[in-house]
């Protein structure tokens, strides 16, 4: 059940047919507006007195059903506004001035002015001449523009002119006169929304845009007040932070003489609410402040205790009517995922709300724009084009030009740089795989630019000195330099610049408020989280992002730098053992320098080290240079490396020979590797003058015998550099488990493991039957046609995978209480699947480095729900 | 625990120390031999009294423990034979005429004649000489040979001067004298040989031999009956039925004035124990019938006896005393599969057995032998080499020269010819693979010929006229034909022959017996067998076999034949939807054909035909000819095609776009397909006035919409069929369950479907994340290693793939228990995985046409067995 507001009051009952504003609470009975000015009235706040017509009574109505009866409650003057489920789903205009007639003109006349009545008067004959009675609304524009021509400045007489060629319209068209009675228009306009609501065309529209065709809608008649008339009156918004940035920071605006949606239509200018603003500003209209000093008093200490009593920061809709203050709505502000920390952070440290609750309140997902690096300002910039700064942030790759190979590069863990003239639906699945976009046309709000802004990836739109020949894959700039799929670039989206190359680049300076509540989180937080890191490089940046270890070091990343790779592939394609453990004897430095390096920087963090995971021939070399320098180099003929090569070559390599099969076929490789891990811990642990203990982690296990044969081969490397060393290191042997045959087989495989990690990477495409490499040609597809609520790739599919993971948590747990579970697949940075892993159990995720402030606030928000949930 | 026999004898229980043999029950205290002659005993045959000492007794011995007192138990002359669990693991040879002593040789003398005596009592000395005191065998020997050289045929003083020499050779190097009393003998021989069985090395072999170091040896201590004498003794064989037909047929061998393994060792040539069998041979000794006819009586009417208590053919070992027959073992008569198979069913017709017993009695698997079809005798014959006939039958296949190649080969589903030099261990699993082995050396005892045997995989041994040169890859034939990898050859094992191309094949044909007992099978069993058939010729081989329908069509090997393949390319290869459903207008004949033959051949049998599974690439041109004919026919340049054809290349074919992702992405294939199917079932419904139920099965799917989307399309085009032919027909659509994903959703995937089949060789490939194709490489190791217990391709992977297919059933029924469950991998036709099958609640399984009968068999057991365990 819904609460009543997001804190902590309970639900009030409502009655049927009309609900007084203050009992209106629950939000899937009359909608959010009611709901939420239910809350302003319980604050205490100058809010109109109105009842509510909840979901069902305006479906009564729609069908025919009578309208509730008013009878003497609430004043002459009314007005009706919407108040659907969602705002998403939309919902009818609101319609003013109700009441208004030849009888009642004198009495309002008396209370605003004549000019404010009359004005007021106009516009409830065109509202109910419109909406009710389905009238051109052009017709009676026109009525007051001809006046208008006639006068500059309307008199009185002129207003009293259009009221009566209005009433004559009306009756003219609808052969009836314009309703005198309060009743009679209420009823009329009340009928009206319903039906509208009701209509096969809304129910259309609710149904694009995501609603249930038949959501409902309630309907508030509320008493009006009157920001209309000469003095004292008028409309405005006013909030007391920041949107950009969420610091304490008085804004608004304020238009006299106005009503409703005036302010905002930019007929005339609006006046500055405070007078610090108008001084900023430079503007010379008076201030709220300085206008009605009293009305502006209201207004901050109407803000103020909506914060206390709500514990958010509210954009306060308001209308002065003669002075006094009416608060017609409330929403929280709109505004950045910077300003979010800022005031969540703000609002627990003034006690307003918990630490928990200032966790809760951010959206880990959208940290990603406050996480993104930059371009450092020193770095020499070769820009090839610019356009508009779209969304902030910089990130180097590879060109590509379609979302599918973007999706492509990205499944191989490469960088992507999507290129494209402009974006439309069909790329957001490739953006979201992208590092970053640069399209050629377009503007601040296209498709591109608000897309990429709400994935928080730097975007340059409408780089229009580049053009793109999609037929011959090129990029040509204005100088004529041209670029292709493959090209290494880089895009500034602060500076709405593309550069070639990789310029060096600054990370994202975090703020105050955003460390503070990381440090929340992390205090709140019982769930672990690790990055993947490959290289020492890697786990620096790992380290600046505060992480709680390491949880996948892949050490084939290691291979592939500078001239180890030929070392590596003279392993490979050595003729015999003899050969093979040649080679690896001189990678073993390399790698043991590595190891070192990464034990140094993590100072005694866990660091998850996997054994050789890829098939052997992703090392090899693909030019015929890079061949020949390979054959020179092992003194075989060139037609030997090709043949060998081509022995290596596999149907499904991602279902071939790789992984544990490598260290159970040749168990030289894991050897090797075993050595270089033992030696780097004696060696940190020792220059630390602190235990080094290294988890080292069997890929690909499908048969627990497959860990007995390793682990009794590297429990034999260890106690050879114990003694070798005269010293013996603690150490644990774990399990990937990445196989649906492994997950089912967990509890086998725990009897003799430190540690179980999923990789869900390959989890998902072996329970799936799908390669990633190669989804990409359908997933759009797939995703479109609902077969796939999403992609699995990005969010663990809990009835498949993770159905798999429970059995496997379970049995593995029954067998061996004492081991850790982990998780390491790219689902370890999604806040979805990291609240799936805390309900699991698990004890850490891992993911990369810079999703690892995701990964941490997501898992503090796991371990308060689970909580309150009962499940922790 | 083990039964006292095959059948239902319940188990006695035997005393410590001394058993007496007709208590000897449980093989797993007294070994089998032991257990045997408990059950002769206990039948009333004439067997020797005898003492068991049990396992523990023995190991007790061997440890230096007490021998047990024999006490005046038993007669003054003994034999001691060792009885080892299993026969495979070895035991001692056995120790005779034991009590012979210069006290007892007269009492002896009295019984059997003074030569008779002298001889066993030589024996005797030689005997505890060399295995009590390791004397040198040979030395006796010499002994003998002395005196041979002396007299062409040793008189009686001749021997008695052999026992002195033989005396005092035993005292001269034991330093004391041969034992004289049968107390002192006894337990020196029972030390021995307790001695040698627990000795180092015995233990190795053991080891070596598939056996538990450990495993246990009982000593049998038997009353000594004497084949030795001059009249009316001697020891032989004898057996009721033909090893090879199993026919009825009287056959054996005796041999006068010998003992124990005289018979076997051809010093002297036996007799023929029948008259006709000595005619039939055209022999002049007399035989056993002619020379001794009360104890041949008596020996036809204990093997007649043996058959009707234990329900089994026996041969009978046994020794003619002073013509008195003793029969001293008698094992199931080593026969053929055919021979097995005419026993069984001659024996539960004469009602000795029941029919479930017979059905039992046959090894499934063995039944290939029987199944295999034969070159054509009027078929012409290109022999390019011929060699020994070592494995009946033939088949045809492509040429490879190595295991890998041929495992390569099977996975891709073709037929296998290995040619090899010789085969050794290491190419088992390649033979496992192949079609038929071919080797250029070798004997009828070869490696090949005994593993082909095995197998009942045709093979021919010692093709000599043939060279093979691995290097080149080349096998040249005396006339100067090379053969290459890939080449079309056919080996007939019957005749020794290797032909090239694919001369006419006829089937094996199955004997009288064998359709008997096929028809018990089929009354008994209660799970269905159905056919994998492809092509209507392929429907025709599976009625044949009798089966209870298709279960697996796979539509895409249709699209190879003839001129298909390239209006399927130009399907592929269209460059938009139109093109396609173009191509696809002009296969939909072809398609109707097919089904059209299909179902008219299997008469109203249920027919199951999967939708297009396969990756499009698969049916992509390679060679170049290929490609600039599809070119020309598509009016497209040479390059267009490539490039499309680029296009298609994937990552991971078997986690790529394939199976039910091609029917979402391009429906209009799946469309065509239907259509092909109702049409055919219309047609064919009509032309045999019977109706049609097609079972239309949607392949890899891993989430229900998918079934939704192709189930609504199939739906549609069933509606329009039915609508152009002005009737409804009934079908059922089903899912092909293959992915890990897939059999955890089955209860959803239950909901839509009429039946569920699973696709094993997919889902153990996905399981593991071991592709088929890609496992040759290193599966040999993981079998040898014990990672693998089995290959998981080969026998149902009970522990991962296995709970799978239980989760899934259990979710399927629980959502709709009418669901008919199926199983259609490669694990279809194998015994254990059907006994799987059969617990796990499936309605049938589905195998390859000539696997049917091997499968109707096993679904016979498994019925069986499930009723005896109260599973049914």
């Amino acid at each position: 059940m819904l609460r009543c507001d997001m804190d902590d009051a309970a639900p009030l009952p409502a009655a049927a047919g009309l609900t007084p504003l203050q009992d209106s609470c629950t939000v899937t009975r009359v909608g959010a507006r009611a709901h939420r000015l239910g809350r302003l009235v319980a604050a205490g706040l100058p809010v109109p007195a109105g009842l509510v017509l909840p979901f069902d009574t305006v479906a009564e109505i729609a069908e025919g059903g009578p309208v509730p009866d008013l009878g003497d409650r609430l004043g002459p003057f009314l007005a009706v506004r919407g108040s659907a489920g969602e705002k998403a789903w939309g919902g009818p205009q609101s319609v003013l001035n109700i009441g208004l007639s030849d009888e009642t003109l004198p009495l309002l006349a008396s209370r605003i002015g004549e000019r404010g009545a009359l004005e007021a008067y106009l516009r409830a004959i065109r509202s109910y001449g419109v909406r009710v009675a389905g009238l051109d609304p052009e017709e009676f524009e026109n009525l007051y523009y001809d006046q208008m021509k006639l006068a500059h400045k309307l008199e009185t007489s002129d207003l009293v002119e259009i009221v009566a060629a209005s009433k004559a319209l009306f009756e003219d068209q609808i052969e009836h006169p314009f309703p005198q009675s309060r009743e009679a228009q209420l009823e009329g306009i009340l009928r009206a929304l319903a039906s509208e609501w009701n209509a096969a065309s809304a129910r259309i529209l609710r149904e694009a845009r995501g609603a249930p065709p038949d959501a409902g809608l309630a309907l508030i008649v509320q008493d009006m007040v009157f920001g209309l008339g000469d003095r004292h009156s008028g409309a405005g918004s006013f909030q007391a932070v920041d949107s950009a940035t969420g610091v304490a920071s008085a804004t608004g605006r304020f238009l006299p003489d106005a009503q409703g949606a005036d302010a905002g239509r930019g007929v005339r200018t609006p006046h500055m609410i405070t007078e610090v603003e108008r001084l900023a500003v430079g503007q010379t209209r008076p201030s709220l402040e300085a206008l009605e000093p009293e009305a502006y008093r209201k207004l901050t200490a109407a803000s103020a205790k909506l914060t206390a009593a709500l514990g958010d920061a509210f954009e306060v809709h308001f209308t002065v009517e003669a002075g006094e203050l009416y608060v017609l709505d409330a929403e929280p502000v709109r505004r950045s995922t910077r300003a979010s920390v800022q005031v969540a952070v703000d609002l627990a440290k003034a006690g307003v709300i918990s630490r928990e609750r200032a966790v809760l309140r951010i959206d880990p997902k959208a940290l990603i724009e406050t996480l993104h690096p930059q371009v450092d300002p020193n770095a020499r910039r070769d820009i090839f084009g610019t356009g508009l700064p779209a969304s902030p942030g910089a990130a180097t790759g590879t060109i590509c030009f379609s979302p599918e190979v973007a999706m492509t590069l990205h499944a191989q863990g490469e960088s992507a740089i999507l290129v494209r003239v402009e974006t439309s639906p069909e790329d957001i699945r490739g953006m979201h795989s992208a590092a970053a976009v640069l399209t050629v046309r377009g503007g601040m709000t296209s498709h591109a630019a608000v897309i990429a802004r709400g994935l928080g990836l730097p975007c340059v739109v409408g780089a229009s000195d580049l053009s793109l020949n999609l037929k011959k894959g090129e990029l040509r700039a204005k100088d004529g330099r041209v670029f292709r799929q493959g090209d290494q670039v880089t895009i500034d989206g602060t500076s709405g610049e593309a550069m070639t190359g990789a310029p060096a680049m600054l990370p994202a300076v975090p703020t105050d408020a955003f460390d503070t509540l990381m440090d929340w989180a992390d205090e709140i937080r019982t769930l672990g989280v690790r990055a993947n890191a490959d290289t020492p490089a890697d786990a620096a940046v790992a380290r600046r992002f505060k992480v709680d270890g390491i949880g996948l070091c892949r050490t084939e990343h290691m291979f592939f730098e500078g001239d180890r790779i030929n070392v590596m592939r003279e392993m490979i394609l050595a003729e015999d053992t003899a050969g093979r453990i040649s080679a690896l004897e001189r990678l073993l430095p390399m790698q043991r320098a590595d190891f070192s390096d990464l034990f140094r920087t993590m100072q005694g963090l866990p660091v998850t080290i996997r054994l050789l995971d890829p098939p052997l021939h992703e090392f090899l070399p693909h030019s015929s240079s890079e061949i020949a320098d390979l054959a020179e180099a092992m003194d075989l003929p060139v037609s030997t490396i090709i043949a060998r090569a081509d022995d290596l070559r596999e149907f499904n390599p991602m279902l071939g020979k790789r992984g544990v099969r490598l260290g159970i076929t040749m168990p030289e490789i894991y050897d090797m590797q075993a050595r270089a891990i033992f030696e780097a811990a004696h060696d940190a642990a020792a220059a630390a003058k602190a235990p080094v203990v290294p988890e080292i982690m069997i890929p690909l296990v499908s048969a627990n015998r497959e860990v007995e044969l390793v682990k009794a081969r590297v429990d034999k490397v260890a106690a050879s550099v114990a003694a070798e060393r005269g010293e013996v290191i603690e150490y644990r042997i774990g399990v990937m488990v990445e196989t649906p045959r492994g997950a089912l087989r967990a509890g086998d495989l725990a009897k003799h493991s430190g540690f179980l990690s999923f990789g869900t990477n390959d989890l998902t495409q072996m329970t799936y039957g799908l390669s990633r490499d190669d989804a990409g040609r359908f997933m759009r597809d797939y995703v479109n046609l609902g077969v796939f609520p999403e992609d699995p790739f990005h969010t663990l599919d809990i009835e498949g995978v993770g159905e798999l993971l429970l059995i496997a948590a379970r049995r593995a747990r029954a067998e061996n209480p004492n081991l850790t579970l982990g998780l390491c697949g790219e689902h370890g940075g999604d806040p979805s699947s990291i609240r799936f892993c805390k309900v699991a159990g698990f004890d850490y995720v891992s993911c990369s480095s810079f999703r690892v402030p995701i990964a941490r606030l997501a898992a503090a928000q796991a371990t308060i729900l689970s909580r309150e949930d009962g499940g922790e």
